[in-house]
C-alpha cells in the first residue's frame, strides 16, 4: 500500500461534510461493522473452493479468509449506500478482531470508499497522551489510513485531545470526541456530577471550545461530538451547548433510538448532526420486512430498501427534510 | 499468520505474572514504543540498499521500511530484556500509525517476544460496547494478536469493560483498566469530585469489584488498573481501595516519576505492581551517561544498562527488593 497524498487545498472537513450531505440530501452514515456470524450467507459463495476448511476465528473461518469476506461484503455494501448517503463509518474492532489480514481489509475498505465519493469516518475511540496520541492523529487522519475523521475517547483529558484537534485542522480533517454513548453503562461515569454539572457537559465544554476555535468563520468546526440517539433530552441540551460542534449519533435502529429521538441534534436548515445505523441497514437480510420476496443471493437490495427506509425516516421527523432535493 | 492457540489449562494471568515477576526478581516493564525520530542512526544500516529513497512517512521512510525497522528494532530490544525483566508492553499507536504494515510488524513483536519468554500487554486503551467491545476482547486476548493482557478505557462505563472482564477471565488473560494516568491533562475530568471522591475513584471501585470478583482464591484478579508514576499520593490511596488490582504505572523514567514516587502501588510482598519504562529505556543511546563510550553500533548496550539501572533503582526504593533473588 502507498502513502495516499491528500489535496494540499482541500476544503475543511466541516466544509466537505456539508457538501456531501447537501449532495445526498441526507445526513445518514451507515457503520460498516463486518461482524462474522451475521454475514449474508450468499457472500461465502464468493469464496474459493476449499477456503472454509480450517482456522479457529468465528464461524470456523481462518481470520485470513474472514479478512477476505469482509472486504468483499463493505465493497458490495459501498457499493449500494454510495449514492444514496455522504459518509460511511467501519467499526475498527471488527477488522482489528482479525489481526493484520484484517488491517489490510480495513485499509481496503477505506480506499474503497473514497473512490467511491463516499467520506469515511474511523470509528476507533482513540486516546493517549503525548506522542502516542499524536501518532495515532497522524497515522489516521494524515498518514496511511488517510479517513476524513476519527472518533476520540476524551477520558485522558483535555492534552490528549489536542494532538487530534491539532492534526485534524491542519489536514483538514475532523474528530469525533465521545461525549455520551448510546449505552446503558453510558451514565455510570458521565452522568456523574461536579461542580454543577455532569461528566459529559465539561466533556462537551472543551469540545465545543475546540470546535469554536477550529470553526473560525464557519458554523462547525473540525471537532465534533458522539452524543447516542438513546439519550433525545440530553442531546437537545448538547445541541444547545455545542453550537459549533457536529454531532454523531450512534444508537439509531438496533440500539432503539428514532427518527424523532435524533432530531433535537439537527441546528435549524437540517445540518450538524449525522446519524449512523449499522447493523440494521448492512445486516438488513436478517429483516423479515426488508427480505420480503428476495432471494438469499439479493442480501445488497435489502441493504438498499433498510438505507432508503432510514434515509426516509429522517427525511420526514427531523429538520433534516429540509435537504431533500 | 496461523491463530496461536492458548493452551486450554495455562495458569490465570495473575499467577503467571507473580511467576515471571518473580522469576526475573523484578517487576519492570518495558515499552515498546519504535517511534521513527528516535530510533537508532545505526540501525538504518540493517536496511536493503535503496530502501530510503520514496515514502512521505517521518524521516523520509515509507510506512513498508519503516516497518520493517520497527520489527527489527523491538526484536533487537527484546534480545536484550528478556532475561531481564518479565513483560513488555507494545504501545499499538505507533504501529497503527504505519498502517496494515506496521500492524504486521506488531503481530511479529508480539510474536518474537512470547518466544523469547515474555508476557506480552498491549497498549491500546481500547475501549467500546456491546459486541464491538467484544471483538476488541476476542480478537486481543484470545484471538489473532494473543496478548497476555491489554489496557482499556473506561469512559464508556462498566457494561463496556463487562466483555474484556469476561473474556480475559475465560482465557487466563488480563486487562488494565485506565484509573489516573500519567499526564497534567488527566486532572480535566478524572479528578472532577462526584458524590465525595473523584471520577478516578468512582472508576478504582469498579476495578476492584471486577478484580475482586475474578480473583477467587487469589490475591490478584484478572482486571487491574493503570495508575501514572507522577502522582505517588494518589498511588497510595489507590493501592488501599484496589486490593485485588494489579496496578500498572507508566510515567517513570522519561515522564520524571522516580523509583521512590512508585513505591506506594506494591503491597508488602514487594508484588502487585508493574512499573513501565519505555523512552528511558528502548531510546536510551540517547542518554549520554547510558551511552558512555560505546560507538553508534553499540546501541543495545546502552539498553542493557538503562534496562538494569531502573532494575536496581526499584530493588532499592520499593518493596520490589524483596524480591531479587
Amino acid at each position: 500500500m502507498t502513502t495516499p497524498e491528500h489535496p494540499a487545498n482541500r476544503e475543511s472537513f466541516s466544509a466537505r461534510l456539508t457538501a456531501a450531505i447537501r449532495a445526498k440530501g441526507t445526513p445518514a452514515c451507515i457503520g460498516l461493522d463486518p461482524k462474522a456470524a451475521a454475514l449474508p450467507p450468499a457472500l461465502l459463495d464468493s469464496l474459493p473452493a476449499g477456503t472454509t476448511a480450517n482456522g479457529s476465528a468465528p464461524g470456523g473461518l481462518s481470520p485470513e479468509v474472514l479478512a477476505l469476506l469482509y472486504a468483499q461484503f463493505c465493497r458490495e455494501v459501498i457499493d449500494v449506500v454510495a449514492p444514496l448517503v455522504p459518509i460511511v463509518k467501519p467499526q475498527l474492532a471488527y477488522f482489528e478482531a482479525l489481526g493484520p489480514h484484517g488491517m489490510t481489509a480495513l485499509a481496503e475498505t477505506i480506499t474503497y470508499a473514497h473512490q467511491k465519493g463516499l467520506l469515511v469516518l474511523a470509528d476507533g475511540k482513540r486516546g493517549d497522551i503525548g506522542s502516542t496520541a499524536e501518532a495515532y492523529a497522524a497515522g489516521w487522519l494524515a498518514g496511511p489510513w488517510a479517513a476524513d475523521a476519527l472518533t476520540v475517547n476524551p477520558y485522558l483529558g483535555l492534552d490528549s485531545i489536542e494532538p487530534f484537534v491539532s492534526r485534524a485542522a491542519a489536514h483538514q480533517a475532523g474528530i469525533f470526541v465521545l461525549v455520551k454513548t448510546s449505552n446503558p453503562g453510558g451514565k455510570d461515569f458521565q452522568d456523574l456530577e461536579a461542580n454543577g454539572s455532569t461528566i459529559y457537559h465539561h466533556v462537551a465544554h472543551g469540545v465545543e471550545a475546540s470546535a469554536h476555535q477550529t470553526a473560525g468563520d464557519d458554523r462547525y468546526g473540525a471537532v465534533g461530538a458522539v452524543v447516542g440517539a438513546t439519550w433525545p433530552e440530553q442531546l437537545v441540551a448538547l445541541r444547545q451547548a455545542m453550537p459549533h460542534a457536529w454531532i454523531l449519533i450512534p444508537g439509531f435502529g438496533h440500539q432503539g433510538g428514532t427518527a424523532a429521538d435524533v432530531a433535537g441534534g439537527f441546528d435549524a436548515d437540517g445540518l450538524g448532526a449525522l446519524v449512523v445505523s449499522a447493523r440494521a441497514v448492512i445486516f438488513a437480510h436478517q429483516r423479515p420486512e426488508m427480505n420480503d420476496s428476495l432471494s438469499p443471493g439479493q442480501w445488497q437490495t435489502a441493504v438498499e430498501r433498510a438505507c432508503k427506509q432510514m434515509i426516509e425516516q429522517l427525511a420526514t421527523e427531523t429538520p433534516a427534510g429540509s435537504l431533500r432535493p
